[in-house]
């Protein structure tokens, strides 16, 4: 990436001319404060509350059980999928928004190994996120443990894959080190060797651009509460390759997976395609929210938010060595361009009550354990003078050690 | 139950003396309606709309990331479900509010097969809810087909509990004829037999008193948008006993149901208890307006509501036989106090154009495929005027046979 700002007048500046700059007002923020963690949560858009508001006060309390017909909701998960679909490079049909991302990530392992049999292992990254982790293990003990999670380096992924493998399962952006996954070439390498892939995208999906289709990975799942901005625990989504959809088996089978859910048949038959997935009654609420995100995150260029992306992470860390130096940060997220997502990640032994007292200044990312801060940035809603203020902020707290005040070393249950 | 009223009047003098009555106004109804589907989809209670908005402006909107831990939020599960466990007669620390029904059920059914290894069969009625069946159907097929799945009449149930069955799955409730199931009897049947007991309690928690506790049943799960009236598609819940709670394998294990989830462990460790059947992030917004409903729900006493919900369900199948005599309506409820739910449902040849001309007057119940009119009985907003006037409506689409104008033949894709 050329042309860092090396000034905060020159971020003034390029932000001046930011191409996005216009979507900053369709999002509600808090004044004064600087948000790194929309990899985390992402913040509110401006339409949420009075579409919610709608929701509630007309679809469901005037609406009631109708609005299952008149406003749409039992399309939701459909609506949604097809809309969320462009931003991941996927066509219509192959995408639905339901359940958690562990839930759907549980759907899709199942039905994968069950296209593999004799094939008894799953290939993961070490430092994949925990739950897509625990989910396997949780299977694989459900099946009786004929399964073997292989867990290993990001760069010993390739070599890991040989016809023992059933799916390779890998998360796109890794949610400590930020680095990203060629996902084009693994899942060539996979195929190669027989083996599906099963991306999570929770950290790339509106993030950065992507095509499923072009890569043909096989199945996805993703996110809706960061990059999307869908609200607390937004409902994900999940991606099955056109291929698979037909012969796919749905492990949790549920009546709005069924064929015919409104003539309450005794036995189960499989949707079409993709749509046998779904489960259970789609959670209008939480739905409606999410659909406010997607609609705007479906406005923005990702070609712009990337770059910007992209400049923002590549700004944050060369002003953190040039201005920072030896103050006992270590970076681990990649400065090449094609291997970082849109976070920048360094240790500290200190990283608790340093993340704590810029929290206190307004400047918000996280810490993951064990000593993990971690910045994310979001092009739609960030400027180029928060970036380099956020550095000059994370200064102030390790030159004057700021974090070493009592009040910044209480541990809060979610970090 | 005696003293049925047999006039207008009659009703609107009970109406008058209704201990119930000061509910009423604390739930959002729609002008001119009569709303007997609140078995379906509960109406929307008066402080939701204020609530959702103050989570969605100052919870996510200003408190972003730290409302985690400032507002509660990674307790949602755990708040809900011990609100909830007392309206079903379960301790603190057995009931968690989380994914859907279907979901909740997925993760008891497995986990409970799991304790009775050798034990082959999953007994249950042949018209319990099709999510359950279908759910059963999807959970033995991911097991290897090692599991049969046995479909009996409700008469036949301890009949057919043998040492071959493991799990004895029914609905408290029957969705269809609204007949109640004796849970005490049927648990300790089951148990006597080495059988465990799942319950669905969809369609009776937040209908009529009852004790998981007393009635030792092992497993349970319930939705939180019907009588609990929690919004659309809310978040369901589970329960599980006391004694089986340290030795339970949850087979979705998702990092809310870790030990320490953030502590971002690469093993699973499930959590203490109940809480390992947690998987994904909670979805807030949904949780919230569900709190509100719980919390209405709470401020009842269900002895109260139980007693109004028979009266008005004997009134109205009662009036119905008397008023209506031969015109094609038969039935399927029993009138019998202690084998009834909360809803009176009567076979007819032309269910949905009866029903559509119902609506088109206000009166709003529900069809269950192929012919069945379903009526549900909310004590907390309805008043026997509504439910003597809505017999009234039912009488003169039938004798008129209003029904029969083609714009109530159209099928919606939702019924």
């Amino acid at each position: 990436m050329t042309h860092l700002p090396t000034t905060r007048k020159a971020c003034a500046a390029l932000d001046l001319v930011d191409p996005l700059a216009s979507f900053r007002p369709r999002f509600t923020l808090p004044p004064g404060v600087i948000y790194l963690d929309g990899n985390s949560l992402g913040v509110l858009p401006a339409l949420t509350p009075e579409r919610l508001a709608k929701v509630i006060a007309d679809e469901w309390g005037q609406g009631l059980i109708r609005s299952w017909n008149t406003a749409g909701w039992v399309d939701l998960p459909q609506r949604l999928g097809d809309k969320l679909a462009p931003l991941i490079g996927a066509a219509a049909g192959t995408t639905r928004v339901c359940d958690s991302t562990s839930v759907n990530l549980f759907k899709l392992l199942a039905a994968a190994l069950a296209l593999r049999p004799g094939r008894t292992v799953i290939v993961s990254e070490a430092d994949n996120f925990p739950t897509d982790l625990y989910i396997a293990e949780g299977l694989a003990a459900l099946l009786g443990q004929q399964h073997e999670l292989r867990l290993v380096a990001a760069d010993e992924i390739e070599a890991a894959l040989d016809d023992r493998v059933a799916v390779l399962m890998l998360s796109h952006v890794n949610y400590r080190t930020g680095r990203l996954h060629d996902m084009a070439a693994l899942t060539a390498a996979a195929h190669a060797r027989g083996v599906l892939t099963l991306w999570d995208l929770a950290h790339s999906a509106g993030a950065l651009p992507m095509d499923l289709s072009a890569a043909q990975a096989d199945f996805a799942v993703g996110c809706g509460y960061k990059y999307l901005n869908g609200g607390p625990g937004a409902p994900a989504f999940l991606y099955v390759a056109p291929a698979h959809q037909s012969r796919l088996a749905a492990p949790l089978s549920g009546w709005f997976g069924h064929a015919r859910p409104f003539a309450f048949e005794s036995h189960y038959a499989p949707a079409p395609g993709v749509d046998r997935l779904l489960v259970g009654t789609p959670s209008v609420l939480s739905m409606a929210a999410l659909e406010v995100g997607i609609d705007l995150m479906a406005e923005a260029d990702l070609g712009q938010v990337r770059e910007k992306s992209l400049r923002m992470s590549a700004l944050f860390a060369a002003r953190v060595e040039h201005e920072l130096g030896d103050v006992g940060l270590v970076r681990i997220s990649p400065l090449d361009d094609a291997l970082r997502g849109s976070q920048v990640c360094f240790t500290h032994t200190q990283a608790w009550p340093v993340m704590q007292a810029l929290i206190a200044r307004g400047v918000i990312g996280d810490v993951r354990a064990p000593d993990i801060l971690r910045f994310g940035f979001t092009p739609l809603y960030l400027s180029y003078v928060q970036v380099w203020d956020a550095v000059t902020h994370l200064a102030e707290v390790l030159r004057t050690r700021e974090w070493d005040a009592p009040q910044f070393h209480h541990r809060q249950k979610v970090t």
